[in-house]
């Protein structure tokens, strides 16, 4: 059994009936949130990184948004599903922006190419756990 | 002048000419983010501690996404603008749910009293800060 | 190939010479923080939440220092290998303190025997990466 | 009084009785982080980035290790000291290091010339923050 689903079914609460898509959606933001941080700091290495600035920066914001959402669905309770959903649909844009700058360096550097598509996985698990609360 | 004012306006694409509502808005988030987890930690420590368990999940939140609102506004640039508003929606809501909450036990512990306080101030800067970008 | 291998070999000053107990200390940490924030929750479930203060501390703090010894380890270059090195051990630390409060409870819930459990492989892992930087 | 000593006064173990150097330490690390944040950036902006790659990365890895030191002391307990001292003292090596780095450019960018004041500020406040804890 996963790692995250075999953890949150010990949870008092939960007694083994899980939400499936919001736990696959927290392990992808916390994993989302490495690879971008990592895209960072490879951008920040390359050549031409006068030109990954703006990549940079989203990087860098999808990954705090990414690890904010995944500690919320980590806690996930009956009464803060407003701001939970709130949070992911938060990261699911912050997600699509990223992708969307990584996908225009993806030819050039494999780094952005991983982290691009790292990024839309991630959107669309924040937009399935979306639907799977709400 | 305050300080993140001060720090802000040497950015180079600010040029002096700082958002002051975001700018105040990222004070409250930090400090915000200080003030819910010592209210967390000192909610463990009551004596009654059973019933503050939603209140120290909703700090422990409020925290989480205040610090990561705080971070974006930080980076604030022209194209992150829309996964900023979502963070700072998504903060103020839960600024909301836990000055809610930290209301309840305001007459019993003092620092649900200024925890509440703390949060609604946020909660109205992070609203007047996506009034001030839109 | 694992997913931080594969993106960390990507960055330009790597070149496909990665630390491999570097990187399996990365995803140790990025994946303790996970299981310290879930048991947090956990406990603040149990009925016998006022026994589990102190557990429920030391997962926070766990996670805190985890999640920045990621960070710090994921932007690894030459000269940040002082802060890295101490970050690093700091973290075997909270893990340590965390794995051995976890324990005490490990017959009662499992949700901290697996935190126990996580916890030691992340210490070792940090202890690890702290003798192959050295 | 200040926020973060009227907010830990509250606590029911504290009792009214806070350790002041440790309070200012944890005002210093929640501060320097937002500003090395905020430095972060405005080197981003920088026409010469790409001579500012170092001082990027030691912003960040600062910004990191502050937080978490500062929410590690926010929750100080007895048993955690171990851990917070260690915290601490990485944070103090970070401080250290980005004020060194931001020194460098600090007459020529007024943000590194902030930047490597606060963080010689914050070097100081977590180093007598150690002393008063052990």
């Amino acid at each position: 059994m996963h790692h995250m689903k075999e953890m949150i079914a010990t949870h008092p609460d939960v007694k083994g009936s899980t939400n499936d898509a919001l736990i696959r959606c927290l392990e992808e933001c916390y994993s989302c949130a490495q690879t971008c941080t990592s895209c960072a700091d490879a951008c920040l290495a390359e050549e031409m990184v006068a030109q990954l600035r703006q990549c940079i920066r989203l990087n860098l914001d999808c990954a705090d948004i990414c690890l904010a959402a995944g500690s919320l669905g980590t806690r996930r309770t009956g009464s803060n599903e407003q701001a939970l959903v709130a949070a992911l649909q938060a990261c699911a844009i912050a997600c699509g922006l990223c992708a969307e700058e990584c996908e225009k360096h993806a030819s050039m550097h494999e780094h952005c190419r991983i982290c691009a598509e790292h990024c839309r996985r991630c959107e669309q698990a924040c937009n399935e756990a979306v639907q799977s609360i709400r």
